[in-house]
Protein backbone atom coordinates (compact mmCIF):
# COMPACT_ATOMS: atom_id res chain seq x y z
CA UNK A 1 0.00 0.00 0.00
CA UNK A 2 1.73 3.65 -0.88
CA UNK A 3 2.56 5.91 1.74
CA UNK A 4 0.55 8.81 1.53
CA UNK A 5 1.57 10.44 4.75
CA UNK A 6 3.47 13.54 2.52
CA UNK A 7 0.19 14.04 0.82
CA UNK A 8 -0.63 18.06 1.81
CA UNK A 9 -2.90 18.80 -1.31
CA UNK A 10 -5.90 17.40 -3.45
CA UNK A 11 -6.55 18.41 -6.86
CA UNK A 12 -9.64 17.12 -8.89
CA UNK A 13 -10.83 17.10 -12.45
CA UNK A 14 -13.84 18.74 -12.59
CA UNK A 15 -15.77 17.42 -14.89
CA UNK A 16 -17.31 14.45 -14.56
CA UNK A 17 -15.23 13.48 -11.44
CA UNK A 18 -16.91 16.82 -9.21
CA UNK A 19 -20.02 17.30 -11.35
CA UNK A 20 -22.33 15.37 -13.12
CA UNK A 21 -22.26 18.13 -16.65
CA UNK A 22 -24.40 15.44 -18.57
CA UNK A 23 -28.04 15.47 -16.51
CA UNK A 24 -27.08 19.25 -15.29
CA UNK A 25 -27.03 20.54 -18.81
CA UNK A 26 -30.19 18.21 -20.05
CA UNK A 27 -32.05 19.47 -17.72
CA UNK A 28 -30.88 23.26 -17.49
CA UNK A 29 -31.83 23.75 -21.45
CA UNK A 30 -34.77 21.57 -21.15
CA UNK A 31 -36.29 23.83 -18.38
CA UNK A 32 -35.04 26.74 -20.00
CA UNK A 33 -36.27 25.72 -23.90
CA UNK A 34 -39.90 25.06 -22.48
CA UNK A 35 -39.51 28.78 -20.84
CA UNK A 36 -38.79 30.12 -24.10
CA UNK A 37 -40.66 28.10 -26.07
CA UNK A 38 -37.32 26.33 -28.04
CA UNK A 39 -37.90 23.06 -28.98
CA UNK A 40 -34.60 20.59 -29.79
CA UNK A 41 -33.03 17.56 -28.74
CA UNK A 42 -30.97 18.68 -25.96
CA UNK A 43 -29.95 15.65 -25.14
CA UNK A 44 -28.13 14.88 -28.82
CA UNK A 45 -26.72 18.63 -28.29
CA UNK A 46 -25.11 17.94 -24.95
CA UNK A 47 -23.66 14.54 -26.19
CA UNK A 48 -22.21 16.46 -29.63
CA UNK A 49 -20.96 19.21 -27.29
CA UNK A 50 -19.25 17.63 -25.12
CA UNK A 51 -17.99 14.81 -28.45
CA UNK A 52 -15.72 17.39 -29.99
CA UNK A 53 -14.59 18.92 -26.37
CA UNK A 54 -10.93 16.91 -26.70
CA UNK A 55 -10.82 17.60 -29.95
CA UNK A 56 -11.70 21.77 -29.60
CA UNK A 57 -8.66 21.45 -27.09
CA UNK A 58 -6.11 19.53 -28.90
CA UNK A 59 -6.14 22.50 -32.00
CA UNK A 60 -5.32 24.85 -28.84
CA UNK A 61 -2.40 22.29 -27.58
CA UNK A 62 -0.70 22.49 -31.00
CA UNK A 63 -1.03 25.26 -32.48
CA UNK A 64 0.66 27.08 -29.20
CA UNK A 65 1.92 30.09 -31.85
CA UNK A 66 -1.87 30.53 -32.34
CA UNK A 67 -2.19 31.86 -28.54
CA UNK A 68 -4.07 30.25 -25.93
CA UNK A 69 -7.61 29.88 -25.79
CA UNK A 70 -9.97 29.70 -23.04
CA UNK A 71 -12.31 26.84 -22.73
CA UNK A 72 -15.56 29.28 -22.53
CA UNK A 73 -14.46 30.43 -26.40
CA UNK A 74 -13.82 27.02 -27.01
CA UNK A 75 -17.21 26.09 -26.13
CA UNK A 76 -18.87 29.09 -28.05
CA UNK A 77 -17.36 28.29 -31.22
CA UNK A 78 -18.12 24.24 -31.10
CA UNK A 79 -21.82 25.17 -30.14
CA UNK A 80 -22.27 27.72 -33.25
CA UNK A 81 -21.52 24.51 -35.54
CA UNK A 82 -23.50 22.13 -33.21
CA UNK A 83 -26.53 24.30 -33.52
CA UNK A 84 -26.28 24.63 -37.48
CA UNK A 85 -25.79 20.82 -37.67
CA UNK A 86 -28.95 20.06 -35.75
CA UNK A 87 -31.16 22.46 -37.45
CA UNK A 88 -30.97 24.53 -34.16
CA UNK A 89 -32.15 27.98 -35.48
CA UNK A 90 -33.09 31.45 -34.48
CA UNK A 91 -31.09 31.09 -31.34
CA UNK A 92 -29.72 34.81 -30.57
CA UNK A 93 -26.49 36.23 -29.11
CA UNK A 94 -28.12 35.93 -25.75
CA UNK A 95 -29.07 32.25 -25.90
CA UNK A 96 -25.78 31.38 -27.62
CA UNK A 97 -24.45 33.11 -24.31
CA UNK A 98 -27.08 31.55 -21.95
CA UNK A 99 -26.08 27.68 -23.30
CA UNK A 100 -22.47 28.61 -22.92
CA UNK A 101 -22.46 29.28 -19.31
CA UNK A 102 -24.77 26.55 -19.10
CA UNK A 103 -20.83 25.09 -18.18
CA UNK A 104 -20.71 27.36 -15.12
CA UNK A 105 -24.34 25.81 -13.91
CA UNK A 106 -23.82 21.90 -13.02
CA UNK A 107 -24.50 20.61 -10.09
CA UNK A 108 -22.23 18.07 -8.17
CA UNK A 109 -22.56 14.37 -7.45
CA UNK A 110 -24.23 13.72 -4.68
CA UNK A 111 -21.23 12.43 -2.29
CA UNK A 112 -18.73 15.60 -3.92
CA UNK A 113 -19.53 18.32 -1.22
CA UNK A 114 -19.46 16.39 1.42
CA UNK A 115 -16.28 14.47 0.79
CA UNK A 116 -14.57 17.98 -0.15
CA UNK A 117 -15.36 19.63 3.28
CA UNK A 118 -14.14 16.59 5.04
CA UNK A 119 -11.14 16.59 2.76
CA UNK A 120 -10.93 20.05 3.56
CA UNK A 121 -10.21 19.69 7.15
CA UNK A 122 -6.73 18.14 6.66
CA UNK A 123 -5.59 19.16 2.55
CA UNK A 124 -5.28 21.93 0.56
CA UNK A 125 -7.87 20.93 -2.08
CA UNK A 126 -8.00 22.60 -5.51
CA UNK A 127 -9.75 22.12 -9.01
CA UNK A 128 -7.08 21.37 -11.85
CA UNK A 129 -9.53 21.26 -14.70
CA UNK A 130 -9.45 22.43 -18.40
CA UNK A 131 -12.10 24.61 -17.49
CA UNK A 132 -10.90 28.50 -17.47
CA UNK A 133 -10.89 30.41 -14.26
CA UNK A 134 -13.87 32.13 -14.32
CA UNK A 135 -16.01 29.10 -15.21
CA UNK A 136 -14.76 26.97 -12.07
CA UNK A 137 -15.31 30.00 -9.81
CA UNK A 138 -18.87 31.17 -11.23
CA UNK A 139 -19.52 26.88 -10.55
CA UNK A 140 -18.19 26.98 -7.05
CA UNK A 141 -20.58 29.47 -6.31
CA UNK A 142 -23.07 27.99 -7.61
CA UNK A 143 -22.76 24.27 -6.82
CA UNK A 144 -21.42 25.56 -2.91
CA UNK A 145 -17.90 23.61 -4.03
CA UNK A 146 -15.26 24.34 -0.77
CA UNK A 147 -12.13 24.69 -2.75
CA UNK A 148 -9.25 27.07 -1.09
CA UNK A 149 -7.81 27.93 -4.13
CA UNK A 150 -9.10 27.56 -7.98
CA UNK A 151 -6.38 26.57 -10.22
CA UNK A 152 -7.06 26.04 -13.90
CA UNK A 153 -5.03 25.18 -17.29
CA UNK A 154 -5.71 28.26 -18.11
CA UNK A 155 -2.92 29.16 -15.32
CA UNK A 156 -0.50 27.98 -17.35
CA UNK A 157 -1.81 28.61 -20.51
CA UNK A 158 -1.96 25.05 -21.12
CA UNK A 159 -4.14 22.25 -21.52
CA UNK A 160 -4.50 18.72 -19.73
CA UNK A 161 -2.72 16.26 -20.87
CA UNK A 162 0.34 18.47 -21.09
CA UNK A 163 2.78 18.15 -18.33
CA UNK A 164 2.98 22.09 -17.95
CA UNK A 165 -0.45 21.87 -15.93
CA UNK A 166 0.17 18.78 -13.76
CA UNK A 167 3.78 20.53 -12.42
CA UNK A 168 2.82 24.33 -12.75
CA UNK A 169 -0.13 23.50 -9.84
CA UNK A 170 2.63 21.68 -7.83
CA UNK A 171 4.82 24.66 -8.44
CA UNK A 172 2.21 27.23 -7.53
CA UNK A 173 1.55 25.79 -3.98
CA UNK A 174 5.38 25.17 -3.60
CA UNK A 175 5.12 21.45 -3.22
CA UNK A 176 6.76 18.18 -4.95
CA UNK A 177 4.95 16.75 -7.36
CA UNK A 178 4.85 13.62 -4.69
CA UNK A 179 2.96 15.77 -2.20
CA UNK A 180 0.06 16.56 -4.47
CA UNK A 181 -2.54 13.96 -5.03
CA UNK A 182 -4.70 14.17 -8.75
CA UNK A 183 -7.97 13.13 -8.21
CA UNK A 184 -10.19 12.14 -10.96
CA UNK A 185 -12.69 9.54 -12.83
CA UNK A 186 -10.87 9.52 -15.94
CA UNK A 187 -7.71 7.02 -16.32
CA UNK A 188 -5.64 8.81 -18.29
CA UNK A 189 -5.74 12.24 -16.35
CA UNK A 190 -4.10 9.65 -13.88
CA UNK A 191 -1.97 8.07 -15.89
CA UNK A 192 -0.54 11.39 -16.98
CA UNK A 193 0.16 12.13 -13.58
CA UNK A 194 1.27 9.47 -12.10
CA UNK A 195 4.32 9.47 -14.99
CA UNK A 196 5.16 13.14 -13.39
CA UNK A 197 5.38 12.02 -9.90
CA UNK A 198 1.48 12.72 -8.26
CA UNK A 199 -0.28 10.39 -6.36
CA UNK A 200 -3.28 9.36 -7.55
CA UNK A 201 -6.97 8.92 -6.96
CA UNK A 202 -9.64 7.22 -8.98
CA UNK A 203 -12.98 7.25 -8.46
CA UNK A 204 -15.77 5.76 -11.03
CA UNK A 205 -18.61 7.25 -12.30
CA UNK A 206 -20.36 5.24 -14.33
CA UNK A 207 -23.15 7.35 -15.25
CA UNK A 208 -21.19 10.58 -16.48
CA UNK A 209 -21.65 9.49 -20.45
CA UNK A 210 -25.02 8.35 -19.82
CA UNK A 211 -25.09 5.56 -22.23
CA UNK A 212 -22.88 6.51 -24.39
CA UNK A 213 -20.06 5.56 -21.56
CA UNK A 214 -17.74 3.01 -22.80
CA UNK A 215 -14.50 3.22 -20.41
CA UNK A 216 -13.49 4.25 -16.88
CA UNK A 217 -15.77 2.05 -15.11
CA UNK A 218 -13.16 1.17 -13.36
CA UNK A 219 -9.72 1.64 -12.30
CA UNK A 220 -6.85 0.54 -15.37
CA UNK A 221 -4.02 1.65 -13.60
CA UNK A 222 -1.96 1.19 -10.69
CA UNK A 223 -3.57 4.15 -8.55
CA UNK A 224 -2.78 4.64 -4.68
CA UNK A 225 -6.82 5.04 -3.97
CA UNK A 226 -9.89 3.88 -5.59
CA UNK A 227 -12.59 4.62 -3.90
CA UNK A 228 -16.06 4.40 -4.53
CA UNK A 229 -16.91 8.11 -4.01
CA UNK A 230 -15.15 10.99 -2.22
CA UNK A 231 -16.42 9.87 1.55
CA UNK A 232 -14.17 6.69 0.40
CA UNK A 233 -11.18 8.59 -0.74
CA UNK A 234 -11.65 10.83 2.88
CA UNK A 235 -11.65 7.13 4.51
CA UNK A 236 -8.85 6.23 3.17
CA UNK A 237 -6.76 9.56 3.67
CA UNK A 238 -8.12 9.60 7.55
CA UNK A 239 -10.13 12.31 7.36
CA UNK B 1 -22.50 58.71 -5.34
CA UNK B 2 -21.05 55.64 -7.12
CA UNK B 3 -23.20 53.57 -9.29
CA UNK B 4 -21.74 50.16 -8.05
CA UNK B 5 -24.25 48.19 -9.45
CA UNK B 6 -21.82 46.57 -12.07
CA UNK B 7 -19.46 45.18 -9.64
CA UNK B 8 -19.87 41.83 -9.61
CA UNK B 9 -16.38 40.76 -7.86
CA UNK B 10 -14.42 42.42 -5.03
CA UNK B 11 -10.49 41.98 -4.52
CA UNK B 12 -8.50 42.80 -1.44
CA UNK B 13 -4.76 44.11 -0.25
CA UNK B 14 -4.46 41.49 2.25
CA UNK B 15 -1.20 42.85 4.41
CA UNK B 16 -2.15 45.20 6.94
CA UNK B 17 -5.74 44.91 4.84
CA UNK B 18 -6.83 41.76 5.60
CA UNK B 19 -4.54 40.83 8.35
CA UNK B 20 -2.68 42.27 11.16
CA UNK B 21 1.14 41.08 9.99
CA UNK B 22 2.87 43.33 12.10
CA UNK B 23 1.15 42.07 16.20
CA UNK B 24 1.09 38.59 14.50
CA UNK B 25 4.79 37.98 13.60
CA UNK B 26 5.62 39.84 16.91
CA UNK B 27 3.90 37.87 18.62
CA UNK B 28 4.41 34.74 16.74
CA UNK B 29 8.86 35.13 17.01
CA UNK B 30 8.32 35.89 20.86
CA UNK B 31 6.59 32.79 21.59
CA UNK B 32 8.86 30.62 19.08
CA UNK B 33 12.06 32.43 20.63
CA UNK B 34 11.05 32.23 24.43
CA UNK B 35 10.65 28.28 23.18
CA UNK B 36 13.96 27.80 21.61
CA UNK B 37 15.65 30.01 23.77
CA UNK B 38 16.25 32.52 21.79
CA UNK B 39 16.32 36.46 22.76
CA UNK B 40 16.05 38.95 19.99
CA UNK B 41 14.15 42.37 19.77
CA UNK B 42 11.62 40.90 17.65
CA UNK B 43 9.97 43.86 17.00
CA UNK B 44 12.82 45.30 15.35
CA UNK B 45 13.11 42.25 12.99
CA UNK B 46 9.65 42.68 11.68
CA UNK B 47 9.53 46.08 11.67
CA UNK B 48 12.99 45.94 9.43
CA UNK B 49 11.59 43.16 7.50
CA UNK B 50 8.80 44.84 6.31
CA UNK B 51 10.58 48.18 6.06
CA UNK B 52 12.83 46.72 2.84
CA UNK B 53 9.50 45.30 1.79
CA UNK B 54 8.83 47.46 -1.50
CA UNK B 55 12.53 47.55 -2.28
CA UNK B 56 12.63 44.26 -2.67
CA UNK B 57 10.22 43.70 -5.10
CA UNK B 58 10.76 47.29 -6.84
CA UNK B 59 14.56 44.99 -7.62
CA UNK B 60 12.14 42.52 -9.57
CA UNK B 61 9.52 44.98 -11.32
CA UNK B 62 12.59 46.57 -12.58
CA UNK B 63 14.47 44.08 -13.52
CA UNK B 64 12.16 41.23 -15.40
CA UNK B 65 14.90 40.12 -17.45
CA UNK B 66 16.23 38.08 -14.01
CA UNK B 67 12.51 36.22 -14.09
CA UNK B 68 10.13 36.94 -11.38
CA UNK B 69 10.97 35.96 -8.12
CA UNK B 70 7.72 35.12 -5.55
CA UNK B 71 7.49 37.11 -2.42
CA UNK B 72 8.41 33.64 0.02
CA UNK B 73 12.08 33.84 -1.38
CA UNK B 74 12.12 37.68 -1.51
CA UNK B 75 10.87 37.73 2.24
CA UNK B 76 14.19 35.38 2.57
CA UNK B 77 16.82 37.12 0.93
CA UNK B 78 15.78 39.79 3.46
CA UNK B 79 15.71 37.97 6.80
CA UNK B 80 19.34 36.73 6.12
CA UNK B 81 20.50 40.10 5.51
CA UNK B 82 18.28 41.32 8.63
CA UNK B 83 19.69 38.92 11.06
CA UNK B 84 23.21 39.58 10.32
CA UNK B 85 22.35 43.26 10.92
CA UNK B 86 20.59 42.78 13.88
CA UNK B 87 23.53 40.57 15.02
CA UNK B 88 20.97 37.62 15.68
CA UNK B 89 23.27 34.58 15.19
CA UNK B 90 23.29 30.63 15.28
CA UNK B 91 19.98 30.58 13.35
CA UNK B 92 19.76 27.42 11.36
CA UNK B 93 18.30 26.71 8.58
CA UNK B 94 14.55 25.61 9.74
CA UNK B 95 14.80 28.40 12.04
CA UNK B 96 15.08 30.50 9.34
CA UNK B 97 12.22 28.93 7.55
CA UNK B 98 10.36 28.48 10.33
CA UNK B 99 10.38 32.51 10.58
CA UNK B 100 9.90 33.14 6.56
CA UNK B 101 6.94 31.32 6.62
CA UNK B 102 5.55 33.14 9.94
CA UNK B 103 4.13 35.47 6.45
CA UNK B 104 1.69 32.56 6.16
CA UNK B 105 0.77 32.46 9.67
CA UNK B 106 -0.86 35.68 10.27
CA UNK B 107 -4.15 37.00 12.05
CA UNK B 108 -7.18 38.71 10.33
CA UNK B 109 -8.19 41.89 11.82
CA UNK B 110 -11.36 41.41 13.82
CA UNK B 111 -13.58 42.63 11.66
CA UNK B 112 -12.64 40.98 8.32
CA UNK B 113 -13.86 37.48 8.77
CA UNK B 114 -17.26 38.56 9.52
CA UNK B 115 -16.73 41.15 6.77
CA UNK B 116 -15.75 38.86 4.01
CA UNK B 117 -18.53 36.39 4.69
CA UNK B 118 -21.15 38.66 4.14
CA UNK B 119 -19.45 39.69 0.22
CA UNK B 120 -19.07 36.43 -0.13
CA UNK B 121 -23.01 36.29 -0.60
CA UNK B 122 -22.81 38.23 -2.94
CA UNK B 123 -19.92 38.93 -4.92
CA UNK B 124 -16.61 37.02 -6.09
CA UNK B 125 -14.16 37.59 -3.27
CA UNK B 126 -10.31 36.83 -3.63
CA UNK B 127 -7.36 38.57 -2.69
CA UNK B 128 -5.06 40.10 -4.98
CA UNK B 129 -1.70 40.61 -3.35
CA UNK B 130 2.05 40.70 -3.73
CA UNK B 131 1.87 37.05 -1.62
CA UNK B 132 2.54 34.26 -3.38
CA UNK B 133 -0.15 31.58 -4.38
CA UNK B 134 1.24 28.96 -1.44
CA UNK B 135 1.79 32.19 1.32
CA UNK B 136 -2.07 32.91 0.82
CA UNK B 137 -3.45 30.06 0.41
CA UNK B 138 -1.66 28.64 3.27
CA UNK B 139 -2.87 32.01 5.28
CA UNK B 140 -6.45 31.45 4.40
CA UNK B 141 -6.76 27.82 5.79
CA UNK B 142 -5.24 29.54 8.94
CA UNK B 143 -6.59 32.72 9.48
CA UNK B 144 -10.19 31.21 8.20
CA UNK B 145 -10.49 32.97 4.82
CA UNK B 146 -13.49 32.09 2.94
CA UNK B 147 -11.91 32.88 -0.46
CA UNK B 148 -13.70 31.88 -3.71
CA UNK B 149 -10.35 31.73 -5.18
CA UNK B 150 -6.73 33.22 -4.69
CA UNK B 151 -5.39 35.82 -7.14
CA UNK B 152 -1.69 36.86 -6.29
CA UNK B 153 0.97 38.56 -7.86
CA UNK B 154 2.73 35.81 -8.91
CA UNK B 155 -0.01 34.41 -11.46
CA UNK B 156 0.89 37.14 -13.27
CA UNK B 157 4.37 37.53 -12.93
CA UNK B 158 4.53 41.05 -11.80
CA UNK B 159 3.84 42.57 -8.86
CA UNK B 160 1.75 45.34 -8.06
CA UNK B 161 1.37 48.22 -8.78
CA UNK B 162 2.25 46.86 -11.73
CA UNK B 163 -0.89 47.44 -14.21
CA UNK B 164 -0.82 43.95 -15.00
CA UNK B 165 -1.81 42.73 -11.64
CA UNK B 166 -5.01 44.56 -11.50
CA UNK B 167 -6.15 43.73 -15.50
CA UNK B 168 -4.91 40.23 -15.24
CA UNK B 169 -7.17 39.95 -12.08
CA UNK B 170 -10.16 41.14 -14.15
CA UNK B 171 -9.48 39.16 -17.26
CA UNK B 172 -9.26 35.80 -15.18
CA UNK B 173 -12.69 36.67 -13.75
CA UNK B 174 -13.67 37.45 -17.94
CA UNK B 175 -14.86 40.88 -16.32
CA UNK B 176 -14.51 44.22 -17.18
CA UNK B 177 -12.25 46.48 -14.74
CA UNK B 178 -15.17 48.18 -14.00
CA UNK B 179 -16.81 45.29 -12.66
CA UNK B 180 -13.84 44.96 -10.27
CA UNK B 181 -13.74 46.84 -6.89
CA UNK B 182 -10.17 46.75 -5.09
CA UNK B 183 -10.51 46.80 -1.36
CA UNK B 184 -6.99 48.38 0.62
CA UNK B 185 -6.24 50.11 3.11
CA UNK B 186 -3.75 51.99 1.49
CA UNK B 187 -4.39 54.67 -0.92
CA UNK B 188 -1.24 54.58 -3.11
CA UNK B 189 -2.83 50.73 -3.96
CA UNK B 190 -6.31 52.33 -4.61
CA UNK B 191 -4.49 54.89 -6.75
CA UNK B 192 -3.35 52.52 -9.60
CA UNK B 193 -6.38 50.52 -9.65
CA UNK B 194 -8.59 53.30 -10.53
CA UNK B 195 -6.30 54.74 -13.16
CA UNK B 196 -7.01 51.21 -14.54
CA UNK B 197 -10.63 51.59 -14.51
CA UNK B 198 -11.56 49.89 -11.41
CA UNK B 199 -14.18 50.53 -8.47
CA UNK B 200 -12.17 51.43 -5.27
CA UNK B 201 -12.92 50.94 -1.12
CA UNK B 202 -10.26 52.07 2.00
CA UNK B 203 -10.52 50.86 5.29
CA UNK B 204 -7.94 52.63 7.42
CA UNK B 205 -6.14 50.39 9.31
CA UNK B 206 -4.23 52.72 11.63
CA UNK B 207 -2.03 50.51 13.76
CA UNK B 208 -0.74 48.64 10.83
CA UNK B 209 2.45 49.99 11.26
CA UNK B 210 2.08 50.85 14.45
CA UNK B 211 3.81 53.55 15.95
CA UNK B 212 5.44 53.77 12.69
CA UNK B 213 2.70 54.47 10.82
CA UNK B 214 2.94 57.88 8.81
CA UNK B 215 0.25 57.18 6.39
CA UNK B 216 -3.11 56.08 4.81
CA UNK B 217 -4.69 57.00 8.37
CA UNK B 218 -7.63 58.44 6.05
CA UNK B 219 -8.40 58.32 2.20
CA UNK B 220 -6.40 60.74 0.31
CA UNK B 221 -8.72 59.94 -3.37
CA UNK B 222 -11.98 59.99 -4.50
CA UNK B 223 -12.79 56.26 -3.86
CA UNK B 224 -16.33 54.92 -4.36
CA UNK B 225 -16.13 53.61 -0.79
CA UNK B 226 -14.61 54.78 2.29
CA UNK B 227 -15.37 52.83 5.46
CA UNK B 228 -14.46 51.85 8.78
CA UNK B 229 -13.99 48.54 8.18
CA UNK B 230 -14.96 45.47 6.01
CA UNK B 231 -18.53 45.32 7.97
CA UNK B 232 -18.94 48.73 6.72
CA UNK B 233 -18.52 48.19 2.76
CA UNK B 234 -21.02 45.58 3.05
CA UNK B 235 -23.27 48.24 4.42
CA UNK B 236 -22.54 50.00 1.51
CA UNK B 237 -23.09 47.15 -0.92
CA UNK B 238 -26.50 45.59 0.22
CA UNK B 239 -25.06 42.46 1.59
Amino acid sequence: MSDLSGVKALVFDVFGTVVDWRTSLINDFTKWGETRGIKADWTALVDGWRAVYVASMDEVRKHPERGYVILDVLHRRSLEILVKDLGLLGLREADLQHLTLGWHRLYPWSDSVAGLTRLKKKFIISPLSNGNVALLTNMAKFAGLPWDLIMSAELFEHYKPDPEVYLGAAKLLCLQPGEVMMVAAHNYDLKHAQQLGLKTAFVPRPTEYGPLQKIDFEATGDWDIVAKDFGGIADRLGC
